[in-house]
């Protein structure tokens, strides 16, 4: 059974979404994901409103109520029948974020379960057939294949084989 | 650089002695790791007393102030300079548990950091060179070379190289 490494923010929960809204809400802003795909000038604008709001990931509840990304629940579902499915997600430099990402994932993909959850800094030592992952960084020294999943911070990328969404993944790997 | 994987539980953190005194404290006990090492039949009646008690693993707080294991503070941090290491803690079965080792590592070993830290269920798909672990089970599929630290609960196990200290894994690897 071949093994696919999923991560968790801006790929199964679209945590981009929820710090867009936190920005919108502090600031009374109306930021959307294709105002800032659109325009480089914006986007700059955005960073700055973010950056002094990024504290925010740090404390407690951020990561508990992230919206899902668009059918991932059903794309994974399927994926989990004929693939090794393990869910890996950078959380350990957000330490509260680790039993919220756990309950997050309990609620909405109950059958991954804790064995197959993984919360890692670096996830270059990790072996896999797949990974799908926004972050350049940890497909780079993937040695299987690199999905990139489609995000507003890597639209510049072009070294990895890019996903633009959940329907992607399962014509690709279905 | 060879890459090693550190357990936390019964490897790095004396989480035995903990359970233990937590047995004595609840029973007016006075089991010691010798007596039950020495003695199956004082095992399987230390085992009648601690199952009742199991489930306080999942509590809150329980996992903050596990002893450190005797000389791992000193031979971690000479393996540091040799060796890529990672820790990685089967943790994910206790979610209350994620924070509180991150926590415990930043106290007894801040250089280890986020990036370096794994919590896990299984760990067969982590590569590395060596794995120290007091389970059989994260040895057998583990593709180099494993190392079983001494423990009341593995002494039965004949498969893997055993270490039965911190200083005869820094005899071994340094």
């Amino acid at each position: 059974m071949q093994r696919i490494l999923i991560d968790m923010d801006d790929v199964m929960a679209d945590t981009s979404q929820k710090i867009l809204n936190m920005v919108n809400d502090t600031y009374n802003s109306h930021y959307t994901k294709e105002i800032l795909i659109a325009d480089a000038q914006i986007r700059e604008e955005y960073q700055e409103k973010y950056q002094p709001q990024r504290h925010r990931l740090w404390e407690k509840g951020f990561f508990r109520d992230i919206p899902l990304m668009p059918d991932a629940q059903e794309v994974v579902a399927k994926l989990y029948e004929k693939y090794e499915i393990f869910v890996v997600s950078a959380a350990t430099e957000f330490p509260n974020s680790l039993a919220e990402k756990f309950e997050w994932l309990e609620d909405y993909f109950p059958y991954i379960g804790w064995t197959h959850t993984v919360f890692c800094g670096h996830k270059w030592m990790i072996r896999a057939d797949y990974i799908i992952d926004d972050h350049e960084k940890n497909l780079i020294n993937f040695q299987g294949k690199g999905l990139l999943f489609d995000a507003v911070h890597n639209k510049h990328i072009t070294d990895f084989q890019r996903v633009n969404s959940w329907k992607d993944i399962e014509s690709l790997l279905l």
